[in-house]
């Protein structure tokens, strides 16, 4: 028994047949959900908005960490194999005080976005865009640097970055002069790359690709993260082996508010119907 | 005993000399406390700012009624002897089910600039700005027309004000550019009135009125509800009768995150300096 719990891999849940946890603030992390399903297509998930306190991206570390630890209580609560924080904030204020104390993998945004910009950029000046929160942390800082030390890194925080992509203006003036504002201090250094540091930010990745111009490399972390999750679960043996088709619950999806308008967004951005959201009182984990 | 609890307004409190609660999701209700302080500035008030759950203006019925319920039982330690829901959404969708339970006089802003709103009008043309939760609720429409029935209530929901006001950019010419957008409609139905539905929205007052023109008349709810406060103070003898300054305890600032932030915000916004504002665990009440 003792065996089966702790495994090979000592996780406390060693079931590769287990569903991934997946959390964020809200809807943005649906972009990093989608990538982990395009990558690993074989997996279940199950997927966590905090729809009722969204956003965390200008709210304190403390409170983030406390919303973060209630979140993984609940993904605990359904038996997930593993958790990936599909939300830069929480990434950057909570992982490592989460990690400490969980028995099972887990796995943020934040660190798959800084390798991969260490390692392509050339003139050593990355760009991170990103939360108040994001970039107050200085973890992409920190980490860039912890790789490689002489290069520079350039956080700036983008607060409206988040309502106008929940507006719908993708494709917008508005979006376009308001990016250009943020933007400009980092052109201006001559950053060869760009961190897109918030979940949300891909959905506009074609105003700031035009707006920053070819010469700049966009890092989509959720891209980064889905690739080092499928390698950690191969690495501890906890990929699914099954190739039976897994059916309507394969993925799942709970939100702390809004159910409905959740479900409109999330069909807006992944490739087959959801079928419905379940509301959790999240406070109470 | 029994008389001095349930007293003449036959309120469980009947202390006119205890404080008036305040409560917002986060930093736009300061507007309303702002008028309160003008118009009766011998009260105490306790404020409260939601600033760990901000927004409420997206969020569901269920969720604002939840969090709002939880912060009237703060402020009812706090020993108020009335309270202020300083938030259009909250007011919209939480005040009458708090109204039926509560033992001391409570008002939203809602009621207060839907009257005024429905006196000024001359071509029964109102339009209301506001939060999608405030223009969902539809009260603005139902309250007007409980009035006069013949008033055209039309309503139009803003979600962008709030970021753009809390950015900063009251003038600018996104604001502009995006107000320019919101108001359009209502400038072709031809209002002659317009509510500032959002207690963020007195705070770009010169641009709205700039876009709307002269011929209509801003409605700013913050005032209305201070002078219908007043009245109601004083119909239940619960006016402040003391004269003796009250000292820096007068007002006092409650939040449930990121008090620094609070206090740069509403130092910004009050005339007189605040010292601090002091974090809440808010979902424990």
């Amino acid at each position: 028994m003792e065996k089966q719990e702790l495994g090979k891999t000592g996780y406390a849940l060693n079931d590769p047949t287990a569903p991934i946890g997946v959390f964020d603030s809200g809807v943005g992390g649906l972009t990093v959900a989608r990538e982990i399903m395009r990558q690993i297509p074989n997996e279940r998930l199950i997927y966590f908005g905090d729809t009722a306190r969204v956003p965390y991206g200008n709210k304190s570390k403390e409170t983030v960490t406390k919303f973060s630890k209630q979140i993984v209580r609940f993904l605990k609560t359904q038996r997930v194999k593993a958790i990936v924080i599909a939300c830069n904030t929480a990434s950057a204020y909570a992982l490592d005080e989460i990690e400490k104390e969980l028995d099972i993998p887990i796995i943020g945004v934040v660190k798959p976005g800084a390798r991969v910009a260490a390692e392509v950029t050339k003139n050593k000046k990355v760009g991170v865009i990103a939360t108040a929160g994001t970039i107050q942390s200085r973890i992409y800082t920190d980490y860039i640097q912890g790789i490689q030390k002489d290069i520079q890194v350039i956080g700036k925080a983008c607060p409206l970055f988040v309502p106008l992509v929940e507006e719908g203006l993708l494709e917008d003036p508005v979006t376009d002069e308001i990016a250009t504002r943020y933007l400009n201090e980092l052109k201006d250094i001559d950053i060869d790359t760009l961190i897109l540091g918030c979940t949300h930010y891909p959905l506009i990745r074609s105003t700031l690709g035009r707006i920053m111009g070819e010469s700049v490399t966009l890092v989509n972390p959720a891209y980064e993260t889905a690739r080092e999750l499928k390698e950690l679960l191969a690495g501890e043996g906890l990929l699914n082996p099954s190739t039976k088709r897994l059916g309507t619950n394969q993925y799942q999806f709970f939100v702390s508010d809004g159910a409905d308008k959740f479900k409109t967004f999330a069909n807006s951005i992944l490739k087959y119907g959801i079928l419905s959201a379940q509301i959790i009182h999240i406070e109470e984990y």
